[in-house]
């Protein structure tokens, strides 16, 4: 069996992490398996890095960025080499140019292209346990580029599906995924299993257990992701492809309360308005989510949407410089919370028992958005938790152990 | 004109530094010409990066130290470019992959063997300056190697030759090669010029300017060295080919507090001892210095050498297992000082002036060893700086001023 493992910062941020981390490797090996391991920087030391870059240079060049950056995987993964040699255990650490991974040109953000894998079968061929810098690729220039967030986890599924590796696990501080948040639905109950699609629902909801691009990655490859604790040795939760094999309809719920309403009053009623400022504001990278038109007064319409609590001020600015209208009014205490289930695609009245937990409840829906697998409602920010818990109690998702 | 510019650890120690050195290549490349710059990691953090790795595994292999070690000089390439960009000229780092630098396979201390200049060619034809990791290259099997001791000299020669360079300068913290160390002889002088050949024995005399790899790579292709301060604008020491210029028989003194005497007394007078001996030490790497062979007592020999002063205890203890002899002398109280001259091959007379020096000041000479352009004394430690000033006034090598 081959199985590719990627642990993130906080997991090699000093010398016992990295022992444990490489104690569990050479466990997976012993076993007879063939072992690839992805790895970040260690623990803040990319923080650490991007400070020392901006006392250099405000606005350093993304290209030299990169360069920068990528020494902390590159430090994680010699170190860790070093760790399983002490434990008697032949292991080789690459970086992105050995490999190699082959990314899109764009600095700090590029996408994975293509991944050599001739290296690491030679490797593996030998019975090395091979270490590979996470988060970074070389573009077509033959220079370093760095994966932008989440990109140690895209490492990992791209090199599972080149490699055809049998799993792929995602070593995180949780053991796996919830039905909501524990920390704030307490009878929330973790997961066997996910699908795909509902994982990505989940992770774009901000979940954030796992990126949501390695994700469609791995849906795209049917490459079986696990995300389990790097802490003890519990099952974790397994993500995979098909329909949800479960009875349960909804699998979990989410709430992001980095999230605020944007109103834009008396806009003129005439073709191409809601066109006119949805690319302004897309032309500054903002990103929309929920989006809602209403006919206004006196041949007014109303547009109302939501995106980031930090990119509403400059949507406002935008709007005003270039837009034409009666009011503005931002709003940056609400939250979204969504329920996400594969089953919904065959099941109606989900939506409306979600509306109906948040009735019972007495919390008022401020905006509505739906999926195929996912209904999102907009409420107050003060009464999200509350919120995540009627509609957990009412979908009976938690655990009754 | 083309310029090869080395800065050491200690130039680009901090923000301050880095943006002097910064500057001192904006200026360069302002008058019109091309810039090349080679750097080796920040301050002492190759020291850092070393504790990191012994704390992980004592005996780290070697490969990985190398994969770990080379993050040193690629964040500090990168921080250079960041610099250079915020005064606003364009810069570009480029690590030992990017260049390339082939090197032998050997981990911690190989060679260069052949270097690409296409890339570095392409970014100065576009009138960039070109900032490239020293002390590292890549070898056959596509895996980082470090240069050992003074590998960023070594880097910079190998660019220059490559590139053929106008000339490379090598900064240092001090201005340029001394008629002998400052420190210890007041009157001593800096040199406008001094051979190949003459700066060869200096260096491997542990005059400490230059690594005596990069001054052999320089004589071979014919590459003109400048040493010369980071500190302020003076003008420095040329090193480079032909003969003396000067009238000046004797270019500088030196001294090596660095060894010690181990005196085998009593030996087998037979054939095929020395070899015997030598051999032994040969193949645990310990050098030898000065050799000196005596007939002894009762048809035996005594062989005396010197070698550093950490290598005399594990020659004495490899002696003591392999050899026959009546007794072992390790004396670690000495030093070797040293005459280095191109001019001495055309007079006569130049030893015996140095030990008539010698002898005024009542210095007793333990051993001697001479090559065409040096003369070298065996003497008690603590005479060392007494003997240095000495020679340095009989030969009137001192600034008149």
């Amino acid at each position: 069996m081959l199985v590719v493992k990627k642990f993130g910062g906080t997991s090699v941020g000093n010398r016992d992490r990295i022992f444990n981390v490489a104690n569990r490797c050479v466990e997976e090996y012993r076993r007879g398996n063939d072992v690839v391991v992805v790895l970040s920087a260690m623990g803040k030391y990319t923080d650490v890095l991007i400070e020392m870059a901006k006392e250099i240079n405000e606005n350093p060049p993304k290209r030299e960025m990169d360069m920068l950056l990528t020494t902390g995987e590159q430090q994680s993964v010699a170190l860790m080499a070093m760790a399983m040699a002490s434990l008697g255990v032949p292991a080789v650490s690459l970086n992105a140019f050995q490999v190699a991974m082959h990314t899109t040109s764009v600095y700090s953000n590029a996408r994975l292209k293509r991944i050599d894998a001739e290296r690491i079968r030679a490797e593996l061929e030998q019975r090395k346990i091979v270490i590979v810098t996470g988060f970074q690729g070389v573009n077509k220039y033959d220079d370093y580029t760095t994966l932008g967030r989440g990109g140690s986890d895209t490492t990992a599924v791209a090199l599972a599906a080149a490699l055809h590796a049998d799993k792929c696990e995602i070593f995180t501080d949780v053991d796996g995924v919830y039905t909501a948040d524990p920390r704030k639905v307490p009878t929330a109950r973790k997961l066997d299993f996910v699908t795909y699609d509902e994982m990505l629902e989940l992770a774009t909801l901000g979940a954030g257990v796992l990126h949501n691009r390695s994700v469609e990655l791995a849906k795209k490859y049917g490459v079986q992701l696990v995300v389990r604790s790097s802490l003890d040795m519990s099952e974790g939760t397994i993500v995979k492809g098909g329909h949800k094999m479960e009875k349960m309809i909804v699998s979990g719920v989410a709430a992001d309360t980095d999230a605020a309403r944007v109103a834009v009053i008396g806009l003129k009623d005439e073709p191409g308005v809601a066109f006119k400022l949805f690319n302004e504001l897309a032309k500054k990278n903002i990103n929309i989510d929920m989006i809602l038109q209403s006919v206004g007064r006196h041949g007014t319409k109303d547009i109302t949407f939501t995106c980031g609590d930090e990119a509403a001020d400059e949507a406002e600015k935008i709007i005003s410089e270039k837009m034409e209208f009666e009011s503005i009014d931002v709003n940056k205490d609400v939250a979204k919370v969504s329920i996400v289930g594969a089953g919904m695609q065959s099941n109606a009245g989900v939506a409306a028992k979600m509306f109906e937990a948040l009735y019972d409840a007495n919390i008022n829906i401020r905006m509505i958005s739906t999926s195929e697998i996912r209904v999102t409602v907009l409420i107050d920010e003060k009464e999200a938790e509350r919120a995540m818990n009627a509609i957990h109690d009412k979908f009976d998702l938690g655990d009754h152990r």
